[in-house]
């Protein structure tokens, strides 16, 4: 019997202790992928309460409040109403969140950054509320102190192709910074032609960028012109929200008709919406390749599910699913486009529905002839619902059955929060302790190169793969 | 080596064996869905053979039978032909089934019912059939015994609209009877638009409730009325048989078109049956809400695959399977219907294909805001071909990392038979594993939550969500 | 600890052990699909070196190569050019393989027919490719001498109705060879209607056939030939490569509209595609039912997803993938097609996306009343990219789950290497580990039944269901 996480934490093995406490816990942290406000950063933010750093965008947790049966007053309508009632209630849940990686997430967050070792329950509520507050308010606990402590050395954040970056140009300049902040290109305003809005957002881009847009050409030259300045402010990757995964070619005549659809407000047929953006993706996957970018795809995500909670508080809230629809072997075809003409740019693949991971892991497999890197295709991490033990434990069965698991770039937060890093130890852990049974099983040979395995997907791999310069 | 199924079978680790013995196992029994036959219970029915109770109607152990080559004549046709050798044909089946969970309920039924602790082979297959069938005929072998034996405190069955529950009412009525027996709504009938007899099943409804049935509406009028018939006599809980899972609304106009086609045997295209079939779904949803009923919702099953075997012997007799077509993403647009005017009922999802419980897992995420009682909408046990170890383990999986796990109203046995109880204890003994490992590995830290949780899924859950009075 | 893949390797307790080292390891092996070259045999060919052997055609160790980055040149480009060369790049690939099957095949294989043990890394790459070659020149190193080494009884081959099959009749003369190796009938080229090449590859059925081919049934009388041919020649089984699985019955007047269309180079709709690809499954599964053969049906994979490397290096170079569409609920209604007038042959079903495995093995169930043979209608090993040690246990747990294990026909290699018979052998260490298992674990209780079922899927019922003659 196990103590309750204690310093051997889901490390099952000795190998795997080996491999985590001497090798991947002393690896610093890329967070190549997450949504924390870069504004935090620069301007050093500081918490009011736990409840605020914790419970104010996280919508894993609201999720697993309202699964108790409190009423949203509870959850959301919280957050600035009664901080304290919504952390008791978040307190509430935990004792029957048993296999659910927030109960996890919680007790490693409130260990690493807080120093509570405490049952959180209704009783302990109040106790562990004021603690924690007490702690927020200490020198290291701003934004950047729990950068530093976490070990994080570089953060890619998400970004809209119109965005300034102002907040990035801040940090870069701030000497006193640590940690370097890096943008990455989102262009999905750009894609959803058939969203309310999307003529007002190209009318936004056009001023931005100082390109008219006329059509579908000089949208994509707009586009070019974010690009290049989101470069040359650093930026290493992009990423595609994208609800399944179409590949639905289209001549210029039939884009330009679409976009001026689009931009007139009429109604966008799906399979037009389809062309659209697989000439958008497509025009754009080429520029990432020219500048040697990695393309993120997140797919197979149904947003909105629920229209009441979404007229009453809006988009990234908690009512989104897995998305049963698509066929993820349009994957290949898209690729193939790209690589046809020697423009592929180096990607990585996530797939929200677990059941096309295995797919995608082939699919991936198909283009990586002549690759410039190694992985130049990637499995990506278990993402979102798939953000568990058993989910990540899949991933690596996935990535290591169908390539060289030796060459994945592991781990990212996909966080809101600064206090998110914590994921990357679960994470290496669940890492150590399936490679360690490999080695302990006879499953593996070399010791030696088992810890560079793990040295590597903690961090190296991440830092030669997109190339960044930390 | 743990010897064959002793006490602690499937329990493999300590806090498992407590958590079984001590808190599991003493839980009384509410089998909330099954397909046992209310004038069995009425009338205490007996047994004259254990081929009758045992094989006369289970197309599990059918479909084993066949599986070895045993000519139908040996299956099917010897229920009443040859009961002796029906049993002595299911006796060699068992040596092969290692890793069934046939194999597993057998043993359990053997040894909880009978007392028999043999292996059941050809050479033994006479004397304990004989055994079984002397046992039989002890006075606590009847339907109501082989209940009260099991501690079964409520049963629901599964009804049809037309039904007169005369039986659920003698059953109500006789003061001997310890357990209770309440209807379930299933007009499978009703939404079968496109089946032969159609129209004779509306004629019957029709006179069964008093709405002379002239169109959508009447239909939905007299459907009412069956409602508020099985409402009082007990009934908590709707159950609906879909193949796939639509979502196809239509206007009032369009229903009664299509309504008219089916009453006058006229082709019926999917597209319509998939309209009508959401209307109906619709419109009962919030009858139930209302009621405060729990929806079941049973889909993803191919029916009748076997042409000649349905000419045969019909349906119900081991020719059905997984569907893999369907999109599960049109339930989020169902729930999503019934939410937006605030008539969502509690609901249990249960789907066949084992591919697509994550993607449901999360939509039942989605509509769980200002819910009534806690976990509203539950992600179904594991059902029919995912009724085994490793079916029970995933679905315990999937819940756990969707949603808290401590909400979930656990096991049924969707069985036609009296013997099938122990398919609570096989699940109470997986769960109590489940739990006990994470524990045991310093998963979770709280072992007097985890009896409660166990208490709960075991029967707490069950009793408040249905809203039983036991 | 287990040492590194030692004698025990796979075996993770003491019945699994029993079970293998005293059962499964001395049964003969049936090969019953794998793509060696028969001419191979006839001729008891001889290797020039270990690249040639090993690395001259496994594209499964090519896309490992290429996934380090390595360029093509080093990978196809360097077998004839440098096979030295070809042998370092992949013995740079190896430590990287954590967790993939090539890791342990590769291992076996060194082991087992080069008797070397050591790690191989660039480092060891020259020692022990000069090793592996001096072995090669040994007299027991030819086609021949590895079958027999390996003892292998049977192979079946995989060829085109077209086929002379001269080798065969070469081999089945040779009073020399050991190893009977017999055609499987696979009409690939005759139902790809669409593919550029079909009219010639009609011509060449029909002068080999001696049926003037002018429309449907002509075609068929044509393919009715070739397949009396292959009888006569020991045939025993047929095989097919679906991309999807299809049923789409046509009348004989569209299958011959659809036959001169694509006789005659024209364009052919996916629905005819399909129309005619169902029916000549039909006519063909009724001609092998008459022959006793075993149709096998591949389906699920999407071929030549890079158009790039297609041009340049053509097929089964490593470019392939799972297909995540298609519906495999259609399987039912094929299969439906054939039993309802009692003409369906002996099955086994391979389908790339382990996400279909359960829904298939529950289709199998449905038809196997009145079978002439126990496990009729067989869930086929785990294929291709889900041959790895984790698919190989989910494809016995949805064999085990939905049916009786014990009928299971068992693995194959589908390799085209003589080096590639230790697959069985990883195979039978999985099966012992996975019924070892359930026998510790009190979840089985026949020792001796598991023996018998350990030999019967190691051998026994191959032998059985195939109706070879050894």
């Amino acid at each position: 019997m196990t103590p309750f996480m204690n310093e051997d934490f889901l490390l099952k093995n000795d190998a795997a202790k080996v491999l985590y406490h001497e090798y991947a816990k002393v690896m610093p942290i890329i967070d190549y992928h997450c949504h924390v406000n870069p504004a935090d950063i620069a301007l050093d933010k500081r918490y009011s309460s736990i409840s605020e750093v914790w419970l104010g965008g996280d919508h894993y947790k609201w999720r697993l409040i309202r699964a108790l049966g409190t009423p949203e007053s509870g959850v959301t309508g919280a957050r600035a109403a009664d901080p304290f009632g919504l952390f008791s209630n978040f307190a509430a849940v935990l004792p029957k969140a048993v296999g659910n990686p927030v109960y996890h997430w919680t007790y490693l967050e409130l260990k690493r950054y807080f120093g509570i070792e405490k049952q959180l329950t209704p009783d302990t509520a109040k106790e562990i509320y004021d603690a924690c507050n007490s702690k927020l308010a200490e020198p290291g606990m701003s934004a950047r102190g729990l950068i530093e402590r976490s070990n994080v050395k570089l953060i890619c954040t998400t970004d809209d192709p119109v965005d300034s970056l102002l907040y990035h140009k801040q940090i870069a300049e701030d000497a006193t910074c640590k940690v370097k902040a890096l943008p990455a290109f989102r262009p999905d305003k750009a894609m959803s032609i058939e969203s309310a809005g999307f003529a007002e957002y190209i009318e936004e881009l056009s001023g931005v960028s100082g390109v008219k847009i006329t059509g579908f050409d000089s949208l994509c030259k707009a586009l070019d012109k974010r690009i290049e300045f989101f470069n040359e402010m650093g930026c290493r990757a992009a990423d595609h929200a994208l609800e399944g995964c179409n590949y639905a070619p289209a001549a210029t005549a039939e884009l330009n008709m679409i976009f001026g659809s689009g931009m007139s407000g009429e109604s966008i047929a799906a399979h037009e919406a389809a062309q659209y953006r697989t000439a958008i993706l497509l025009h754009l996957g080429r520029r990432y390749h020219e500048l040697g970018w990695v393309m993120q795809l997140h797919f197979g995500c149904m947003r909105n599910n629920n229209a009441r909670m979404f007229a009453h508080i809006g988009a990234d809230t908690g009512f989104d699913s897995m998305n049963g629809q698509g066929n993820p072997s349009n994957l290949s075809y898209f690729l193939n486009a790209l690589d046809v003409t020697g423009q592929l740019p180096r990607m990585v693949l996530y797939s929200l529905n677990p059941a096309d991971s295995e797919i995608i892991a082939t699919i991936a497999g198909c283009f990586m002839a002549d690759a410039e890197c190694p992985g130049k295709i990637q499995l990506g991490a278990s993402w979102w619902f798939n953000d568990t033990k058993s989910g990540m434990e899949k991933q690596l069965q996935d990535y290591a059955n169908s390539t060289l698991l030796g060459n994945f770039i592991g781990m990212l937060t996909d966080s809101r929060s600064f206090l998110s890093y914590t994921r990357h130890e679960y994470f290496r852990r669940i890492l150590c302790n399936f490679l360690g049974r490999l080695f302990e099983d006879g499953e593996y040979a070399d010791f030696d190169a088992l810890c560079r395995i793990v040295e590597d997907i903690s961090y190296n791999n991440t830092l030669r793969f997109f190339r960044f310069d930390v």
